[in-house]
This record gives structure tokens, C-alpha cells and sequence, in this order.
């Protein structure tokens, strides 16, 4: 269990396959994320059809509601969530950080008051670990500090605490079917970044995530951190980017060696209007599309795509038609799973770095907004 | 083309093959109402598998918005929403009269106020059938006026306004693909509803539909002027109650012989978090089903009962996602279809009658809202 088989190497870039105990999992691979047990607008279905192989459920958001206890009375999450496949939680520590009111850090772990109804709560990595084993995802991820990436005193020691905490995560740990990822952190400093891998590298994870980026730093900062990073990583173990990103992210990251992505950018687009597609992103509400018959992406085989004009697309969102945001998430969402399956090839193939320049050109469009040319 | 072929009677109760061009209804039937070419929070794949054979769609709304020339730019509403199984409109009619501002009424037709925009526009009976001509549903209703059933002496100028613009609808329309129903009105005045129905049974209509009913009239009158219209109309053509009803209501009219039913309540109830459930109607918004494990209704083959449990979907509402009212919907919608499936063989089956009680006794704590017992 747990095997992590790369099957094609090309420069830093890798296609591999990672066995977990809910099937086998594709890398590179992009995740959609399932914050709250539902990735939202979808039923597991949809999520299936549209090619996705693995989810995310955030730990932060299912210990404060319905409780991880609950999820785990239920059966743990793929039950309780009607998703059969390879599952993946945070631990926390991400939301803990930007989501919750007067948190207070100590060697313990982080105190704080929930967004939802101001309750006070405390995350240790003890307690991670054990919400994590309640909710039961394939791949769970140890609880770390992340931190502003430019406060190097303050990451100094933010680091440090992690590595205690990443040590304390295994230490707890009970389950054997579980996959257990440490985190390495260190902002945009790269003697912290390098610190981090290091440490992270020596101990016995099944899987590295590269955490505290995306976060506000510049491109190149986060370019030049995972580059770092991945320099140091252990080959053997995937290696995952939590919280990344936009299609031409993707692409530059696995050219450095990431294996596994995750990011709620294609359903939060979707539930804004906003759709992936070859002429760059589009904002479906704009009326230039009021009798446009075309689909989103006359290549894209998803369902929305095979189905529906931009018309209709656009008439249920003036309207303010749920179905929308279900179509244009399954959409956006297909477009990145297509990418990754094709980027897979290409290494498999060995033709990736070959056809980079062709793949940014075709996503950098969509990295900005179309004008409104009406 | 539209023949209804009557396959069992029993009683005043009928089972039939109603033939359009997107294929045969089967009656007694439920169609689920798609007000703006949507049935709300489902993909057209969805109301198939859940076994519905008919849909509604709002003239009124689609006129107004995206309007009918575009729907049918873009080739009608089979293809604009993807629903490639028979479609109903109604005229407009009653959504005129219950949401339009400053509506003026005169024999040539209805001036009013869009409820969305403010803007005035003028409905007549040629008009309503050019805009469902556009549309292009298989079956199209005739422009009626639906006044205050207990306001006698409006409601004879009503009746009387209604069948001259019946006479307007038959000879305006063009299309031979559509097949248009009369609507019988009358409110809860036995006379005048009997003239109603015979003079809208004198007319070429290939069906007929009773409007102005559960619009605030009490359960009896509404069952005893169904019955009284019911007794006139021709025997050979189909037989539409507009916006009716509850579980109880399809049993007790199928009796009186209508074949074909619409209403919002199963879609409405379910973006309220209310089901339709073995033991009653119930909220599952409520407490007491946070660790439910069991689905809706264990004896429900629908996709959200064969699915998840009660406990996750009070998760879904608890926490916003848009994801319950898809599910929730799917359920009330498969119980209305399965009802009607049900009736459908115990009419054949000749067994009917023997069955109201205990289909009444199951259905009628449905009537109702489960108190919270926590």
C-alpha cells in the first residue's frame, strides 16, 4: 500500500502512479476540493464523470461541523460523502490561520475561535492526526504553522515548531491505512526551504506536501521555492503542492517536480460566471454571449460542453439558475483534469518539455479576463 | 400525432399513451415544472433517470426572459435546454395575473409590468401563441384570464373573455407539431364552470386543461368543480389540472379523471429542506437527523436514497451547499413520479379504488409537517 511507481521521467517532471487502499491514483494529478464533504454543486457522480480521481476535504471544516466524529460514526468520509475514490485531508492548519478569529500559537498547538459560531477550540498536532483517523482519507497531512512567507524572524521559528509538530503527527498516528504527508514550510527563504526539506526528507512520511505558498509571495518566489524544494525531496515519494493552481501553475510545476495539486479556483470561477476556455477565461454573464450557440470549448468533451450553448449557459445565470454554477464547475473541472492527463502523456511520451511552450501559450489566456468588447 | 389512447378505465380514473413528437407520456402523469428552462438544481440527465417524461416550462418567464425569439434562434426548447423527452407551456396566463405589476385587462388581451424590470409589455391570445410557437413545446395552452374564484359577477366576464380568446388561440396558431388544449375556467361556480366545459369541449383542441383552481378555493370545491368539468369533457382527449398539487391531491383527481398534473411543490419544498418521507413531511434541517444514518425514505430506489443518509444531507443544508437541494429535489421528484407510476398500474390492474385508502392513509401524513419531537 502506499507505493508510490513512477513510471516516466522527463527533466524534473515525473508520471507515476500512487496506490492508495480506495484505488490508484494518476500523477500528475489535479484535485477538486470537497471543503465541506461535497465538492460543491456536484454530486460524486458528476465529480466521477468528469475524470477526477482524487478529492480534498478540509479537517478544519468537518471537526467544526458536523464533527469528525460524526463523519466517523458514519462510516468516515467516503461514506459519509458517497465517494468511492482516493481521498486526501488537510490538517488544519491552513484554515486555522486564515479562517478562524484571536487564535493564539504555542509549542502545544494553536487555540482558537471558530468562524462559524465564535467557539473557542484548540488543534494540536495530536489532535489533527486523530480527526484526520476519525474522518479516515486515504492521504492525510501533518499539522503545521504557515505563516507570513516574508517574516523571516517570525518563520524562523514558525519552522521549527512545525518540524516538532511534523515528529508529534507521526508519533500519534494509529492507522496503518492511511498515507501520512509532512509539510515542508519556510516561506520564500531559501536556507528555510532548504532547513525544511531536509528535515521533512529524513523522516518516515509516505508522501511530502509543500506547504505556506500561494499565499501572497511573487510567481517567481513560489517558482523558485518548489524548484528548491524538489532539488532536495526524496525521489521515491509523491509530492504534493497544496493549494495550487491556476492551469499555467500547473504546468510550471509539474516541469518542477510536483506530483499532486489541489485548488478550489475551477469551482469558485464557476460559481462566479467565469469559465476556462480557448479564447481565454470568459465571464459567461456578459451579454455578447446572449445568442452565442457555440459551447464553452468546442474541444472540451465534458458534459456541459457536449450539451449546452453559452446562450443557454448564459440565460440560467441572469436568471439566477442554480444549474449554472453545476455546469460551469463541471466544465472548469474537466478542463484540468484534461490538462493533467495530457501533460501525463506527454512525459510518458517524453515530449512534455517539447510542447511547454504550446501549453502556456494556450492557458495564458486564461490567466487574465476577456474585456467586455461590447 | 397526439393521439391518447386509453388503455384502462376504472371508474372516472383512466390510464393512457398521450403520442407527441418527442415521444409518449404515459398517464396519469406528474411533470416537473422548469419555469425558466430549468428544472431548479438539475441537469436534464438527472430528471430522466428520475423518471419523469414531461416537463413544464413558464411562458410568461422565458418570454421575458432570455424571450422566445432567442429560445428559438437557438433551435427551441428541446435543444436550448437539452430535454430531448415531451414539453408542456403553459400561456402565460397565470403568471400574468399572479406576478406582473399593474396589470389592465380588455378584450384584446393583458397590458402589464415585468416583474423584473419594470417594463410594459402586452399579452394577447395570438401573442401567447407566437411565443409558444417559438418555444416550441409539444403541447401549448390556450391564453386564459384567471380571476377570484368566488368573484361571481367578474368571473362571468371572465368566462366569457376566456373562450373568445380560446377561439383566438385555435385560429392563430400555425404549427401542426404542437398540440394546443382550451382551458376550462369557471372558479368555484358549478354553472359556470359546466358552460365553460361544454363550449371549451366544442372546440378542435387535441386537450383540455382546468385552470383557476388551487388558487385559494378550499380542498372541497376544488375537488367538486374537477369532478363537475371532468364529467362534460370529452371522454377521448387528455385532461390537464394546472399547478396541482400534493401527493394527496394526485390521488384524489386521478379519481375524478384528470390525466396529467404539474406542480412546484416537490422542487420548492426540497430548496426548503422538506421531503417527502414514509412517516410524514419532514425538515431535515432538524437536529434529530445529525446522526441519521438511513436515507430519505428506505424504500425509495431514487439516486439521493440509494445514496446518502439522512445525517448527510442536514450536513449539506447545516452548511450552505447547494448540493441538498439537488439531492433533496431528486427525491420529491422520483416519490411524485413513482406515485403516479403506482396509480398507474393498480388502474390497469383494475385495483384502484381498493387501494385509495391505504395510498391516502400513507400519503396524508405527507399533508403535514413532522413537529419536531426534540
Amino acid at each position: 500500500m502506499f507505493e508510490y511507481a513512477i513510471e516516466a521521467r522527463e527533466g524534473h517532471a515525473r508520471a507515476g502512479t500512487f496506490q492508495t487502499p480506495h484505488g490508484e491514483i494518476r500523477t500528475p494529478v489535479f484535485a477538486p476540493v470537497g471543503t465541506q464533504a461535497t465538492v460543491k454543486t456536484l454530486t460524486p457522480v458528476q465529480v466521477e464523470e468528469l475524470g477526477a480521481t482524487l478529492v480534498l476535504a478540509n479537517t478544519y471544516h468537518l471537526y467544526l461541523r458536523p464533527g469528525d466524529e460524526i463523519v466517523r460514526d458514519l462510516g468516515g468520509l467516503h461514506e459519509f460523502m458517497q465517494w468511492p475514490h482516493p481521498m486526501l485531508t488537510d490538517s488544519g492548519g491552513f484554515q486555522v490561520f486564515s479562517l478562524s478569529r484571536m487564535r493564539k500559537v504555542d509549542e502545544q498547538g494553536v487555540t482558537f475561535k471558530s468562524h462559524i459560531d465564535g467557539s473557542t477550540h484548540q488543534l494540536t498536532p495530536e489532535k489533527s492526526i486523530a480527526i484526520q483517523e476519525n474522518l479516515g482519507a486515504d492521504t492525510i497531512m501533518t499539522f503545521d504553522e504557515c505563516a507570513d512567507p516574508h517574516d523571516r524572524v517570525y518563520l524562523e521559528k514558525a519552522v521549527e515548531r512545525t518540524h516538532k509538530w511534523a515528529e508529534r503527527c507521526l508519533s500519534s498516528k494509529n492507522r496503518k491505512d492511511q498515507a501520512l504527508f509532512g509539510i515542508v514550510q519556510g516561506g520564500v527563504f531559501p536556507e528555510l526551504r532548504t532547513t525544511s526539506a531536509e528535515f521533512i526528507s529524513s523522516l518516515p512520511f509516505q508522501g511530502v506536501a509543500i506547504g505556506g505558498l500561494s499565499v501572497g509571495e511573487t510567481k517567481a518566489d513560489t517558482l523558485a521555492m518548489v524548484a528548491l524544494v524538489n532539488e532536495i525531496l526524496p525521489e521515491e515519494k509523491p509530492r504534493y503542492l497544496m493549494g495550487v493552481g491556476t492551469p499555467e501553475d500547473l504546468i510550471e510545476e509539474v516541469r518542477r517536480g510536483v506530483d499532486i495539486f489541489d485548488c478550489v479556483l475551477p469551482t469558485r470561477l464557476a460559481r462566479h460566471h467565469s469559465v476556462f476556455a480557448p479564447e481565454g477565461r470568459l465571464n459567461l454573464m456578459n451579454s455578447i454571449y446572449m445568442r452565442d450557440e457555440r459551447p464553452i470549448d468546442t474541444t472540451c468533451d465534458c458534459y456541459s460542453c457536449s450539451h449546452f450553448s453559452r446562450a443557454y449557459l448564459r440565460h440560467l445565470i441572469t436568471a439566477k439558475e442554480l444549474l449554472a454554477g453545476t455546469l460551469l464547475s463541471i466544465h472548469n473541472l474537466r478542463a484540468l483534469v484534461r490538462l493533467m492527463n495530457e501533460i501525463r502523456g506527454y512525459i510518458i511520451g517524453g515530449v512534455f518539455e517539447e510542447r511547454v511552450p504550446s501549453l502556456l501559450a494556450r492557458w495564458s489566456n486564461n490567466a487574465k479576463r476577456i474585456v467586455n468588447p461590447s
